[in-house]
């Protein structure tokens, strides 16, 4: 049924775009409806497979294999209407299978990340593509709220993390319960977007931009209709409505639903909230006093700043990834406070992704009490969290693999970009920023340097290759924490899509890696996994 | 004692240096003679304190308080000839304190970072300066050797990965035992820089540079008495000697003992030795395939990549920071490789800094066993290391909270660079840059360029600018993992001169943490620590 929407939709939409575009919107259709013939076949099947199951007990081992491998097939189904929409990444740039497949991967994952060079074209990116793109982070937020929150979250690691910090609904692990929990979740998250997209379309949105930039924001996701982005609407209402809905995005769930019962005093006790609203204050506070440089937009005023300052530290910790500036041009200050933010990501049990805000308090918590284990043996302090003891010892543990584990995949995923990813993919900026710099020159400039515009090449090629390092790791840290914009090469006014195939392909899987919270991906690729015990 | 070396040595080294120096020589000598005397009225202190101390038990936090305190005692001392010395760090720039600690620092803790632009010009470093500097990494190597190996080495994390790794001498430990082991040690480190001194003599170095250099190999330091570090020579037979005694600096000491007694079978046998050198050979052959660039020294004849490349891996990955070739100028896969093989280190028991081979090994093992338990919760398997169990089992929580450790600094190091290090720290070398480029081009091409010098600039400042972030992660690796040399504007070529007194201070900080590996260090800045319990 999913699929089906999108048939309703170009009717909904402001009408400027159809003309031009209805030979586009007619393949597509097309493409779309061979995409759902296809999905109720792989559907069926499955319920088949299914079916000669049923009855039997569900082992851990199973259930990692069931989340991995759906979420392959959802990203290689929901990359259908990509692929057979002929969609186009740039003008005469037909979309292969895998920038079809990122492209899903990156809405269902909340990345946000595109290899659409041109959104506002329909002759390339026709206008129920625009829709499907938006939904996929719709039906992305809609799965982790319900299958991460309310039934992944009891178990394993999740599950302590949890147990330590949440009372009340998910505490017990009853089936009824769980159900019901899910519910309750699926109902506040459907909510919260029809509540958004009223209020944009008041804001002056159409009904069309105004559904897909609720789902963007509310599924923590930063797909736009526009190549502006956010930024496009040049609204400070709009902007600051984005803010609180990606903050409220980025909270835990189930402290939304206590706040819901039992007022915003609920939310203010909740000490992941807290410091997850300290650490978007502080940062703001860093970037906007010295994160800025003199030619951006919305430096000088303090209200400018703190607009776009704000705006681009919330989208960036929440993991939304949506732009109203170019933050790339603000100084290596605030782009590398940028860089570690991508690594902060929302709460515990939020649409948003990331490591999560409770994973970095017990990560200090734990290195304090290492370093005070060090030189007192014997003083044994529990882990303390907001007041409560955390008395799992497996806990501590767990938080400090996973740290270790992002970081080897961040090293690991790294090193694979700046050994097989060649040097042209920078090229061609440095070929686009010399066209762009002649532009600016007046004509006798144009022509003075033109003999040495050579050497001045070279000298720039070594500049912005320089970059490699740097928007490599970049390009790692916002797919793996479902960011989507990165710096330089994958900054906030450019794509994806100048990347090969293979690294295109190795963004799919660290989204997909840090959608599912690492272990059941990457137990998918270890031949033991499949090996009967 | 060890003062009194350098007043010796002028006589031996080549007398060209002399007559231009005799005022400065002399001054630095009455400097030297006013750190002896300061230094010998520390040490009586200390005695008459640590006399009243006599008899009573010594537990963890005061061990660790000793081992801490002195190393800053000794770092101050230390710094104390370059002090008062009237050493220049360029002409006209006296050193100043904070720099002749940084000096010290690096020396002490085998860092071999500088901060003197021009080590030959006997003006601004005096001759004996550069024999100081080279003692200081004689010292710390056999302060690490004797100190570390065969006496901390007992303690907590390296007592358990002692255990697991080394059978034999080290394994139990009572008194005796250990400073037979520890004398052991000591013979064998100076006898290898005897042999490397007499090998170099051999090569034809003077008595001064091989003595000075064998010091700074063995020691894996890297301070060099030229400008041009070993690379000064061209000799391929000084560039492969000092290869081996790299590799021989960079083995465990436990490991090189046993193979003295027990032939090279020992020694290939030992899980950790093979891992370094397949380490070594793997990563040697990427950087020689892919690494180079056409116009880097030594590209092009397989033979001479390999001199090259060679070198510089091992250099790196024994934390030596010994150059032959300008690194930085290698393409960036070779420079990223690079920048990871920082952190890799030498063998545990070595003078090799870094986090060791051994960690890296169980770091592996304890992600692989941890993906393992997530689909298998009920598997138990046991950790092994080349064949033996390692049974401890706070040695795996062990091994990833240093990981997090070693992070959480690193991340936090960088942070504070990228915040305080005011940007013309890079701005000199894009004025440099642009000077360079102007000398090296035609007049008529400097004249056609002139007006348009300006946005030149902008862009180039850019350019440069933008390595902040790189450079910076690349001083906090070297300085942190004990290395020298980083990328960019600590390059190769380059120095830590130009870096704020704040970042020299943090840079002090930081080879004190890689060197006595973070905890006994860490905890002196805890309040907690003083407090009595």
């Amino acid at each position: 049924m999913s699929f089906c929407l999108p048939f309703a939709f170009p009717t909904l939409a402001d009408r400027t775009y159809l003309p031009a575009a209805t030979a586009m919107e007619a393949q597509a259709i097309r493409g779309l409806l061979m995409s759902m013939v296809i999905s109720m076949v792989a559907g069926a099947v499955l319920l088949l497979i299914g079916r000669r199951h049923r009855g039997g007990p569900l082992y851990q081992k199973e259930a990692m294999a069931i989340v991995g491998l759906s979420w392959v097939l959802a990203t290689m189904l929901g990359a259908l209407p990509f692929y057979l929409s002929g969609t186009q990444i740039a003008a005469g740039q037909p979309i292969t299978f895998v920038e079809a497949m990122f492209e899903s991967q990156s809405g269902f994952s909340t990345t946000g990340a595109t290899v659409l060079t041109d959104l506002e074209t329909p002759e390339l990116v026709p206008h129920c593509i625009l829709f499907w793109r938006s939904w996929t982070h719709f039906l992305g937020g809609l799965g982790i709220v319900v299958l991460f929150v309310a039934i992944l979250g009891q178990g394993s690691a999740g599950k302590a993390m949890m147990r330590a910090e949440m009372p009340g609904p998910t505490k017990e692990g009853s089936m009824p319960r769980m159900q019901h929990t899910a519910l309750v979740f699926a109902a506040i998250y459907v909510a919260l977007n029809v509540i958004l997209t009223v209020i944009y379309f008041l804001e002056g949105m159409s009904p069309f931009d105004s559904l897909c930039h609720a789902f963007g924001t509310m599924a923590t996701g930063g797909f736009s209709t526009y190549n502006r982005s956010l930024g496009r609407f040049e609204s400070v209402t709009i902007e600051y409505t984005t803010i609180v809905f990606m903050i409220l995005a980025g909270t835990n769930f189930t402290v939304l639903y206590l706040t819901l019962l039992g007022g915003p005093k609920k939310l203010f006790r909740d000490v992941e909230f807290r410091t997850f609203l300290g650490f978007i204050a502080a940062v703001t506070a860093g970037v906007v006093f010295f994160g800025m440089q003199a030619e951006d937009v919305g430096f000088g005023s303090i209200a400018s700043s703190v607009r776009y300052g704000l705006f681009q530290v919330v989208s960036v910790i929440t993991t939304t990834g949506y732009g109203t500036a170019d933050f790339d041009g603000w100084n290596n200050f605030g782009r590398g406070i940028l860089l570690l933010l991508m690594f902060v990501g929302g709460c515990a049990g939020s649409t948003g992704g990331g490591l999560k805000v409770i994973r970095h308090i017990l990560f200090y918590k734990i290195l304090r009490q290492e370093i005070e284990k060090a030189h007192r043996p014997r003083v044994v302090r529990p882990l303390r969290v907001g007041g409560a003891t955390v008395d799992d010892p497996n806990l501590a543990h767990g938080i400090v693999v996973y740290f270790s584990m992002i970081l080897a995949i961040f090293v690991f995923s790294w090193l694979i970009l700046i050994t097989f990813e060649p040097s042209s993919t920078w090229g061609v900026v440095a070929e686009e920023a010399i066209a762009e710099y002649e532009e600016t020159q007046p004509q006798e400039a144009v022509d003075r340097i033109e003999q040495s515009k050579q050497e001045i090449e070279a000298l720039m090629d070594h500049g912005t290759l320089d970059e490699k390092l740097l928007d490599s790791a970049s390009a790692v840290a916002a797919t793996l924490n479902n960011i989507g914009p990165g710096l330089g090469v994958v900054g906030a006014t450019q794509n994806y899509a100048r990347f090969s195939q293979g690294a295109k392909l190795l963004f799919v899987w660290l989204m997909m890696l840090g959608r599912v919270e690492v272990f059941s991906v990457l137990v998918l690729i270890f031949p033991g996994f499949w090996r009967r015990i």
